[in-house]
C-alpha cells in the first residue's frame, strides 16, 4: 500500500490524528531504562504499548538516535523492526530534515525508507526540488517537506517577502502544484503559527499537514484545528513528543489529547 | 585551537587549498576493499594514505555511511580515529546539511562535534538563526552554512528575489553580519555558479567559502579562483570528491590539483 493511503487508513480505523514522537533523548530517560542494554529501544518499546491504540503515527527524531553514533542508530533499527511486526498499520515518520544534492540522498533513501524501512521522512526544500527527486520519485513513501516550521526565529528567511508572497507561502504553492506528481507529499506547518497554518490549508487543498509544536512549544490545539482539518475533518497529523513520552502516565495523556483532537473534529 | 584557526594553519603548512571528499559509496568501491571487513574505513584509510600530504581537509558526506546503517556510522567513527591520530592537523568536515529546532539540534551537536569529533559540519539555513544556536555558540568548531548550492535546480528558492537582493545573497550577508559573532561560520558556494562566488566574496570579505562542483559536477576551477579568492590568496576550499578518490591514482589526481589550484594562486 502506498504510504499517504496507510496513513488515511490508520486515521480512520484509529479515529486519531495524534502522532507521538518518540524524540527518546538518553539524558531524560528514567534510571531503569538507562541501564537497560538498549535504552532508547526499551524506553520505545514501553511508549509503544502505552499509547499504539491512541496514535495514527509514530515521529522519532533522529537526531537523538545519532547522539550515541551506532548504538543509538542500531536502537533505531530495532524500533522499527519492533513497530513493523507488532503494528504494522501505525504510519511511521523519520524526522530527518535531509536535503543533499541528487546523487547523495541516494544515500539517506537507503538508509531511511529502504534499511529503516520509514513510510515518510521530513525534508528541507532550500536546495529544491530537483535535488530532491530521488525521495520524490518513491511513490510507495511520503515525503514532508519544511514550510513553516515551528520555531520562534523560522520568520527570519521562511517570512521574507518575493513580490506579494512570503517564501512559506511559495514553498506551499510549489509542493502542492509541482512537486506532487506522484501524490506522496505533505507539509509541515508549526503549530505555533495559526494563521500560517490557515493559509497552507487554503494554498494545499487537501494535502495532509505535519504539525509540531502543540504541548512544550505552546501551541493552540483548537486553533490548530480549526485551520488545519480539510473539508473531510482530516488531513493533519498531530505531533506530540516530550509532553508524551515524559509524561507520568502516558497512556493517559496520549488518550486525553486524542480525544481533545476529536472533540475539535465534531 | 579554534577550528578556524586549524584551518588557515593547515592551508599554510600544506599550501593546499584542496579538501578531499570522502565520499565513499559502497556500491562504487573496488572489490577488494568490498571483500574487508570494514570496507568503507578500509578504502578511507587507503585513500588517506594517498592523498594526505596535498589536503587541507577532508570531508566525508555522511549520507553515504548512514546508507549503511550503524556499519557506516561505525566505520565513519573509525575514519575520524585513524585521522585524529595519525594526521591531527587536517581539517576535518562532516558533510550533513544538518538542521533541526534548538532543543533537537543538540543530538547533531553530540553526535558530529562531539562524538564523531568533526571540526566542521555543514548546516541548512532554512529555519533561521535562532534554531541553528546550538552550533553557532560552539566557538571550538566551524558552522558551514549553504548560500548558494552546486546543484542545477538550486535557484528554485535561493534564487528568489526580495525587493533587490536573492535569497542566497541575503543568507551570505545574514551569516557575515549577524551569525557570525564567534568567527566561527563558513559559507557553502557551488563551484558551478561562479558569478555567484564573485558576488558572496564581495559581500563577505575575508570569511572562508567551502567550493563544492568542480570535477564530475562541472564547475570551473581557474573561475573558481578567480572570483573565490580573499585578498590574502586563501579563503577557499576546494572540494573534489569522486574525481579523486575513485581515479586511477588518487595520489598524482590530489597532486595535480592542488597544484592547479596553486598556479592560480600566483
Amino acid at each position: 500500500m502506498k504510504a499517504i493511503a496507510k496513513l488515511n487508513k490508520r486515521i480512520k480505523t484509529a479515529n486519531s490524528l495524534l502522532c507521538v514522537g518518540l524524540d527518546t533523548d538518553f539524558d531524560k530517560l528514567p534510571e531503569k531504562f538507562k541501564k537497560s542494554e538498549y535504552p532508547q529501544f526499551e524506553f520505545n518499546k514501553y511508549i509503544i504499548k502505552q499509547t499504539h491504540t491512541q496514535v495514527c503515527a509514530y515521529k522519532p527524531n533522529i537526531a537523538f538516535y545519532e547522539a550515541r553514533g551506532e548504538t543509538g542508530i542500531k536502537e533505531l533499527q530495532m524500533t522499527q523492526d519492533y513497530l513493523l511486526k507488532n503494528h504494522p498499520d501505525v504510519f511511521t515518520i523519520c524526522d530527518a530534515k535531509r536535503a543533499d544534492i541528487g546523487n547523495t540522498n541516494q544515500g539517506y533513501v537507503s538508509a531511511i525508507f529502504d534499511k529503516l524501512d520509514f513510510d515518510a521522512i521530513t525534508l528541507n526544500p532550500y536546495l529544491g526540488r530537483e535535488a530532491l527527486e530521488p525521495f520524490l520519485q518513491r511513490k510507495d513513501k511520503a515525503n514532508i517537506i519544511l514550510c513553516k516550521t515551528s520555531n520562534s526565529g523560522s520568520g527570519e528567511f521562511q517570512d521574507l517577502k518575493i513580490s506579494k508572497n512570503k517564501l512559506w507561502q511559495i514553498v506551499a504553492k510549489r509542493v502542492a502544484e509541482q512537486w506532487n506528481k506522484n501524490n506522496n507529499c505533505l507539509l509541515v506547518v508549526g503549530a505555533t503559527y495559526p494563521k500560517e497554518l490557515k493559509e497552507v490549508r487554503r494554498l494545499v487543498g487537501e494535502m495532509p499537514l505535519l504539525v509540531p509544536g502543540i504541548g512544550a512549544q505552546g501551541g493552540d490545539l483548537a486553533k490548530t484545528l480549526k485551520f488545519g482539518l480539510d473539508k473531510n475533518k482530516k488531513g493533519l497529523i498531530i505531533n506530540s513528543s516530550r509532553g508524551v513520552i515524559f509524561s507520568t502516565n502516558p497512556n493517559l495523556e496520549a488518550k486525553r489529547l486524542r480525544e481533545e483532537i476529536n472533540l475539535y473534529r465534531e
